[in-house]
């Protein structure tokens, strides 16, 4: 029998959520134990915000949340892969992915959501 | 006119490689300024190894090296994505990618090379 990959308790490793069909990648963020098992528990994203020390849902307070269609591991168990299905942009600038530029400054994603209307700041 | 994403000296960040064409997901490394400089200056990924502590060119021994087509920054600078064309698989263990197996063990993945042969151990 296959046994399920665990993240070590306190150890935060990478986690890429990635458009389950058209394949662009749409963040980085990280993730521990307790995020990894609210993620598998609710069927929706949960990362750990390195920020304020606690665990997130993605899109909490968006609204954009993402839905896990799959979760790859790597070979050496410290980083994973989320495919989800993502509601509105994954990025709180508005974008529909976090990489909308290149490394020169040039944009080349998508824009689709006002963060001002979004997170009513 | 745009400036130049820079990573700050010292820093280590999070560098994905992604298919340049098929949008596949290929592996997780990490990279800095100088490794970043030279990803530039030839054209070929560099990383850094933080295992060895030194500068890497990915295929340097298995001849698996990856030519980079463009570079994407994320919104927070703390990110970025290589589209890259890989030769030969991206991973240690023969895979074309590192993420080649689900949280539960099930492998999704391709193995296309013989680790042994290509590694000569």
């Amino acid at each position: 029998m296959m046994s399920m990959v665990e993240i070590p308790e306190g150890k935060l490793i990478p986690a890429i959520a990635q458009d389950w069909k058209t394949g662009e990648v749409l963040m980085l963020a990280y993730i521990n134990s307790i995020a990894l098992s609210k993620t598998l528990e609710t069927g929706v994203a949960h990362y750990w915000s390195r920020s304020r020390g606690k665990l997130w849902r993605k899109g909490e307070s968006s609204g954009n949340e993402q839905i896990v269609k799959e979760i790859l591991v790597d070979c050496d168990e410290d980083a994973i892969l989320l495919k989800v299905e993502q509601k509105g942009g994954a990025c709180h600038t508005g974008y529909r992915s976090c990489f909308y530029r290149t490394l020169d400054g040039r944009i080349v994603g998508k824009r689709i959501f006002d963060p001002d209307e979004v997170y009513k700041r």
